[in-house]
């Protein structure tokens, strides 16, 4: 018998609404027993029955939502459904080479990240309920969907708040983990051992395809650039030249590599530089560019530190614009959710107030849709990605 | 001499930020004469240029800036300038064949649209200043642009605000204005003199193309689908079946002949009626789609009617979520700069609630990319459009 969770009177209303998670804060009593990791059934204070999930209650997040349905059991099979919609999902509306497989909350699978690259999965687990289900995930991508090898990619520190250690290495045979991917027609060599995150961003997919059309016969500069993704699609859309400028010498690097990959690298060069030092410099020189992009590492990874963040977006996107020649474009992102779309609005307007430069927006766009937003769980939306003409 | 108009103190900060608009009550003195129309000076009250525009004194709207260059003369070669800027855009940024080539002032020529369908050109003259540049605009069109022939559709009510007469008819030889375009792959007969605007709403151009992955073999209802566009899309995209519905016999007879003009007229259906009786009777039989589609007229034009809007977008949102079938697709938009994107999320996301559906975020989109949208200028903002996957 699964243990029952009885909310405070008044809460709950959240999770009715859709959201998967129960705060410890919320929770009044409960009925049974249980040890952390464990499914559990979850009632408001009246007994009306909201949902079941797992439980840590070494965490804030006490519960996370797995299903709306008291008859349905937590298994291989719901795991297989839960995996097969996502995957059809995937299916219908991108490319599907390598793309984001599972996004957690989004997904109806909380605490789970998989990411495809061609044959070769990655995935990434959050929380101890959903640690529990490693090896039944790792089966159901070798048997269902033709996994060549699972890396293990758990070296993140929210882990640590669920009181479990970061972990990283491979859940099936070893292989060698640098896969090369196509994207947009651009190859990459993926390193998924030791790449950020899950070693590659898929999240910006479309908005690098976004990019073509501007770019083509343009000299574009790309901030940030990491591994050279928006560089190399500025490239292979025909950019006349492209500067791919990062802090970290290592991702230029990879950047070149990557580079020489697509035979791009007589017209895509890598230089490292810390932005924030160069493009003032440069200013100061008179350089101008047709397109300038920035895609910034999130500057704030938690609602306390926006203020500095704000600031931190302000002085990058000033530098960008005067940066960018009369008419030319500018691609500006934000992957911070707690950089909401409206404040990293006002700070792009401001910003481009004190360049004294116009802006004229050419799209908006989000993450890419293999990271969907789902409209309960605000936390799913990250991604702000605009394409300007500046005059 | 060209009058010089000084504005209050402490007025013109919006101008100074870029917005081209000077009103009435913003105005102190002027030095000179003037006829309404005339290209008048715009200072502030210490006397700082701020630009150069045409005014009428009959509307509120006083003065619409036209340049920030004192020394820019506003002629015909101001005109070809423009018009350059604004046409060397739409070929960096869209397929050409039929766009919007000017769309105001977001491209710095206040009060003219013009709308491009193959090589014939519809244009819309909203303001007195801007109506005594008409010989040169279709001078322009003619000789740069490869006009076969222009015609006017200043039929709009906003016209006598300010003193002006609305009128329609052609502005070279006449021609017939029942022209053939391609737009995503789908032909369409569009009516220069009769149809809806300049005859074809061209603003959501990318957004129909949107739709493709997702109606492929699906079951796809289109709400307010006018002559069909969004209709036509899932058609070519390979629909199963797709059902158009709209008030207007008329809008079905086009839409009609549209799918006869694609040989879609076997898989696209096209019925009159009314979505707000129709819906909620087709909810209580149980029909359901796979891919609903909603893209209502703009329920409010003013910000005094937004109350009433708000309530109009709730019950058609609400109506066509229950029409989804759970993991299908619902698109909805709107067209009214006046229902503000953060209004219509709120509103969409009480209708998701009362409709007991739970929604995922696949893309939001705007606009096409020929009507740009002007930060400083707020109003050429309007068009919002979302596509959720409903469970």
């Amino acid at each position: 018998m699964a243990c029952k969770f009885f909310l405070h009177k008044g809460m709950g209303k959240r999770v009715i609404k859709g959201h998967p998670w129960v705060y410890s804060d919320e929770i009044n009593i409960y009925d049974g027993e249980y040890t952390n990791g464990d499914i559990v059934e979850v009632y408001t204070d009246k007994g009306q029955f909201l949902g079941k999930g797992y439980i840590n209650d070494a965490s804030k997040m006490a519960i996370r939502i797995m299903t709306r349905d008291l008859d349905e059991e937590i298994n291989e099979d719901f795991f297989k459904r839960k995996m097969k919609a996502a995957w059809d999902y995937r299916v219908k509306v991108i490319d599907t080479s390598s793309c984001r497989f599972v996004f957690g909350e989004a997904d109806f699978l909380p605490g789970l990240t998989i990411d495809k690259f061609e044959n070769y999965y990655v995935i990434q687990l959050s929380t101890l309920g959903m640690d529990k289900y490693k090896d039944t995930i790792v089966k159901i991508l070798v048997e269902d969907y033709n996994a060549k090898g699972v890396y293990e990619r758990s070296d993140i520190g929210t882990r640590e708040l669920e009181g479990l250690e970061q972990t990283k290495g491979f859940l099936t045979e070893p292989f060698d983990t640098n896969v090369e991917i196509i994207e947009n027609g651009v190859k990459y060599i993926v390193d998924l051992a030791n790449g950020q995150k899950t070693g590659f961003f898929l999240d910006q997919k479309e908005n690098r395809a976004a990019i073509h059309r501007i770019c083509k016969d343009a000299e574009v500069l790309d901030c940030f650039t990491h591994t050279g993704s928006f560089a190399l699609n500025a490239g292979i859309a025909g950019a006349k030249s492209v500067l791919g400028v990062d802090v970290s010498q290592h991702a230029i690097d990879c950047a070149t590599t990557n580079a020489k990959l697509n035979n791009l690298d007589d017209v895509v060069k890598f230089e490292c530089h810390n932005a924030f030092d160069v493009l003032p410099q440069w200013s100061r020189e008179g350089r101008q560019f047709d397109v300038v992009i920035l895609d910034p590492p999130a500057f704030t990874k938690s609602r306390n530190a926006v203020k500095g963040a704000t600031r931190g977006y302000k002085e990058i996107n000033l530098r960008g614009l005067k940066m960018v020649k009369p008419g030319g474009y500018f691609i500006t992102c934000s992957c911070s959710h707690y950089m909401k779309e409206d404040l990293l609005r006002k700070t792009i307007a401001d910003a481009a107030v004190d360049a004294k430069r116009c802006l004229r927006q050419v799209e908006f766009r989000t993450q890419s849709c293999d990271h969907p937003i789902l409209w309960n769980s605000d936390e799913s939306y990250y991604l702000k990605f605009f394409v300007f003409q500046v005059y």
